[in-house]
């Protein structure tokens, strides 16, 4: 069966999957510049670090296409520079996008001084790098997924069958397809090697139970599904093998930004005896930041919190806390952090 | 302010506040005999171990006086039996229904060999016993919000004011008024010892948002509700002082059944150094129950789950895990188990 497809592009044309209307409908929504893509990454009509930072440079790519050459290269650049700088400014916490951005306007940049290259030139170069992301996002994902699968496989001494929990979704619906997480799942299904993945609900907004649900569900890949507070009980009552997760930003020193949860899961991970995986691709770990405490945390309106659709779910008037991520420390990855380049303990990154 | 009330008896006639339409809206039902009763503790329009047993006590006593005087005693043993044999199937986890109905089935037939009593004054003997179930659930959570503030105080070292986390609804919802942990947390705030309350959502039923949230916001406690998966963030970030939760069902050992989530919460308490209460009256303490491990654990219907109204909130297909309830091993009850005897350390409840 076909993976599930969430960003279509095609020369120039770009159309996401609108994930705030799953699982009830499944519609596509044209994103025809950087505007739209900063809205839609917003409201969370896709999101995902991996998905971000590929949609956000596709619809760059699609306004470069549409637009006339700029005169000068300078121009380029300039305008590459102010359309990055403010997709950057949709979502803070993920690294991938501002990382996409400082590429590309390095990129622009040495252009400008590059006398064989005209700006016609130049403008093909840097949508050719913006639209690399999706076949590069995908091939970094299937590596992730083997080594993943390879290492949890072994640390759990080859047993015929594992049980492996995850939160939030990180799958085909938060990268280009495929997934981090979710893609490490994917491969020991694929290797006749899951007897079951426990997926979390992920509050408030339900990434685990809208999104990861529907991909494993679509698959067909054995999975069943837990509130947020039934990690603990079903770790221990369902003997699970691995907790693997996602990130949204790692430190130099392994500590690991992800969705609000996550660091509960490996407190609790680590009480149980059980493994604790971060996947993530390598442009995740973030060199610049040495730990975890100077990874800005994102807090979410509170409405996600009191209402469900039109449903009030919390008393009128009630203070609420949303956090949109939490910092796992290093300590607590037991079992690595998967990325397409291996498998490495907190300790052994290296730049 | 006065406390909010959730159940109202007066002269044969009970009425209990519709949970299930918390917090949109606020509205009365009447419960006319046993049956009405087990369909509302069915369908959760009552809900929390205490209220259950009173409301089931309650509406026995309603039918009983409605009746004319049974022919007999032993008639009247038999329908006495039969009803709250009945009642007890309404849901299997909690003790408090299951030792009502064991007290008034033993004071029933001990009046059928009681010369002096006729069948009438019998009646009249059951119905006192099963109206008396609301008064004194009042006065043993006076007792409990007493003895636990104290405790938690004390081992606090007697900080000036303290943070508190406390999961799913144990107050005057969940009670005959006041409260078991939430009766403690409203010892505290009387006593201007509590900085503020962090208030888990507890999926999927929502009792936190709904129902705490309710009672919190109306006697304008300071509290900030949380969800279930951010619970060990706020323990990190906020530096709460204790945990305290109620209890469905206390095993002889001090293993404890209650909602959930709760179990969880105590092994993250535990790794956070925090200390860790559970409140419930004495009568939650099943000494027929050697240890947690034969506490039956309801399974709830799955739809809780994968939808909040008519909103699907979860993929259609997956399969759901929904136990109702966990149980936290008594070694993780670090602070003690607040009664209204007492605070008990688990290895020293004594019947």
């Amino acid at each position: 069966m076909a993976t599930l497809q969430a960003i279509k592009y095609n020369d120039g044309h770009l159309e996401i999957l609108d994930q705030l209307l799953l699982p009830e409908s499944c519609i596509y929504i044209p994103i025809n510049n950087v505007q739209d893509a900063w809205g839609a990454i917003r409201e969370m009509k896709v999101r995902g670090a991996p998905a971000i930072a590929i949609v956000g440079s596709l619809s760059l790519a699609v306004e470069l296409r549409k637009l006339a050459a700029p005169e000068t290269k300078k121009d380029l650049h300039s305008l590459v520079k102010e359309k990055l700088d403010y997709l950057v400014t949709s979502r803070p916490t993920a690294v991938n996008m501002q990382l996409a951005a400082e590429a590309c306007i390095k990129l622009s940049n040495n252009l400008v001084d590059k006398d064989s290259v005209d700006a016609a030139e130049a403008k093909d170069v840097v949508v050719k790098q913006l639209e690399a992301t999706l076949a590069n996002d995908i091939a970094d994902n299937l590596a992730i997924g083997e080594h993943g699968a390879t290492d949890i496989t072994k640390k759990c001494g080859n047993k015929d069958k594992l049980r492996i929990m995850t939160h939030c979704n990180t799958g085909s619906l938060a990268t280009a397809g495929y997934g981090t997480a979710l893609g490490v799942i994917r491969s020991l299904h694929k290797a006749n090697l899951l007897d079951q993945v426990y997926c979390t609900e992920t509050r408030p907004y339900n990434q685990g139970s809208r999104l990861t649900a529907f991909e494993l569900v679509y698959e067909k890949i054995p999975a069943t599904l837990i509130c947020d507070n039934m990690a603990a009980a079903a770790m221990k009552q369902f003997k699970i093998d691995a907790v693997i997760v996602g990130a949204d930003r790692v430190a130099a020193n392994g500590d690991t930004a992800n969705k609000i949860g996550t660091y509960q899961l490996a407190v609790l991970a680590k009480s149980h005896n059980i493994l604790f995986y971060v996947a993530a691709p390598f442009s995740s770990i973030d060199f610049q930041i040495p730990t975890g405490l100077s990874i800005p945390i994102e807090e979410r309106p509170h409405s996600e919190m009191t209402h469900t659709g039109n449903i009030r779910t919390a008393a009128a008037g009630i203070h609420c806390w949303n956090p949109g991520f939490d910092v796992t420390p290093a300590e607590l990855i037991t079992g690595g952090i998967v990325t397409e380049k291996g498998v490495f303990k907190p300790d052994q990154l290296v730049a």
